[in-house]
């Protein structure tokens, strides 16, 4: 069976085309009784007006695209669906597109018309992708990471405070030579997390010797292989602090590969609480970021964008908290 | 700046409208030498050509839906990123929609005429959506479960034969008090995996009776929560095959919580082999489905489909194997 057109239903309810358009749309210009029996006729025929159309003539597309660029990392799949409740309630539909929007292809493919605004999730700080987005008249809103243009809509977490606290916590538990496995210093995540976390040992008088960093991706493979070398030194770190969970929980299948107990030989700190975090396995120690809250604001903060396309920047920065769980230990 | 339109475009160019849609998609009605002035015009304004207005000249979107009800499943994010390679190959671009197209509203939205075709991934036994979307034009290819009507393109692992050697594992190490966490019988990998594991165990002479076992959905909480009850019956399993990794590594972490050692307590089986089955935390011995077969040939039978309505229905069935880990042992 083909797929019925909006002149086969204009045939069957005895209305011309542009009719069934209107009806279908609610235009007020239609009269009741008319809508009610263009609306059977589209019911009979399983008609569904097209997007496409419709588009065309209202000039919106209901449709919201998620920029993500690793999905391999459990935080995106997290605030996915927290964003797809969001745009869900706020009628949007989410499109998700995997690949970072660094490159022109992917901003090409923004700006053709397919969707009425972009959440992007994996900026590198240096990418000119949101101004020329915002430029070309889309509107765009960083969350999670973002670039230090103000004039861009970004909603982040309070990344430097979290590490910090991870800092202090370390401080406490009298933790003396640490360790510290970082993110990327082209992300500002990464970028926040190092100066936060490196300014709360110096406010304790910790130093963070070269030797006992490491830096690489946001992955589990650096996570572990970050770990092994840092345990290979001759002065072991006794804590290390990870700039996110996937990195940490390398670090902890590192160091059960390598039969080094955590906590009691090896603190590890980590950052995001995702759900794994919270498992028998890890029971990891963690900055929570608060992924919910930052899914609302971020789609709250697109839809007045699309509302007023001329507003001024606009930066939400949600709290953080540490939460503690099995992988802390007091220097033994 | 607002958006350049085609009409910006064609007074810059010095020609028609009309001639600028033409130019811009290479129609061969257009003069090499205009075709080049009209473009060198599209790039001075960054103007990109609307894929809504392409769209309605060439009736097709250049999009495929890909349908999953459950991003928080590894399985299926590992699934996405590998159609995503196979899409892009196939210079389709990917829209991830993430509810189950089960209801009503799903349906409508994938026939709205925003995409060429559709994979569904997590589609229920019973579901009318493959058959529905098909009889109103969609080309869809169901990828992982199935539904028992051959006219509708599937691609599935050997679900029952990789259960099955899971099954023939377990005889092999001695276990004859084996239980089984299994996963919703209203799925084709619930029930061809069960079905397999069943048949396996049977060909051995072991019984699996109902109080070793336990079902819900593939998520790390059934099988956190079944290794609880199974182990708390007086005649503990001595091995437990597991429906997919997820729920493996929910009876993993429990059996930490609950200070049972695997594998010299208990054998854990799952099935999937996502990445995290690897790591030292888990270790797990598991059935091996070769996600990256499977995406090649869903998106193969989805191109064929567009191309060829009419043709029958085709099934492509990827062989699995077992891959041996640290979570199996002898019976003790």
């Amino acid at each position: 069976m083909p797929r019925a057109t909006s002149h086969d239903v204009a045939r069957l309810a005895g209305v011309s085309q542009p009719t069934v358009s209107r009806a279908l749309r609610e235009d007020p210009r239609v009269a009741e009784a008319t809508r009610r029996r263009v609306a059977a006729a589209a019911a009979q025929l399983g008609y569904v007006a097209s997007r496409r159309g419709r588009s065309l003539s209202t000039r919106t597309t209901g449709q919201v695209a998620v920029v993500v660029g690793d999905l391999g990392n459990a935080f995106y799949t997290e605030a996915i669906e927290h964003l797809h409740g969001e745009l869900e309630r706020a009628e949007q539909r989410m499109v998700v597109l995997t690949d970072a929007p660094e490159g022109a292809p992917a901003t090409e493919r923004l700006l053709d018309g397919s969707v009425d605004g972009a959440i992007l999730l994996t900026t590198l700080l240096d990418s000119p992708a949101p101004r020329e987005l915002a430029d070309r008249g889309l509107p765009v809103v960083l969350l999670n990471r973002s670039v230090d243009d103000e004039t861009v809509d970004a909603c982040t977490s309070a990344n430097a405070d979290g590490a910090q606290a991870a800092a202090a916590q370390l401080a406490a538990l009298g933790h003396e030579r640490v360790g510290a496995i970082l993110g990327p210093a082209d992300t500002s995540t990464g970028r926040d997390r190092e100066a936060g976390f490196r300014a709360g040992l110096a406010a304790h008088g910790i130093a963070l010797p070269a030797a006992r960093v490491r830096r690489g991706p946001f992955s589990h493979d650096t996570g572990h292989r970050a770990l092994g070398e840092l345990l290979a030194a001759a002065e072991r770190p006794t804590a290390v602090f990870c700039a996110n969970d996937v990195i940490a929980i390398g670090a902890l299948n590192a160091a059960r590969g390598l039969g080094v107990d955590v906590p009691t030989e090896l603190t590890v700190i980590g950052f995001d609480d995702i759900a794994m975090a919270a498992w028998d396995a890890f029971r990891l120690t963690t900055v929570r970021q608060d992924l919910a809250a930052m899914a609302r604001a971020a789609v709250a903060l697109l839809l007045d964008r699309i509302g007023d396309p001329e507003r001024p920047g606009s930066r939400v920065v949600v709290p953080t908290r540490l939460v503690l769980r099995g992988s802390h230990a007091a220097r033994g």
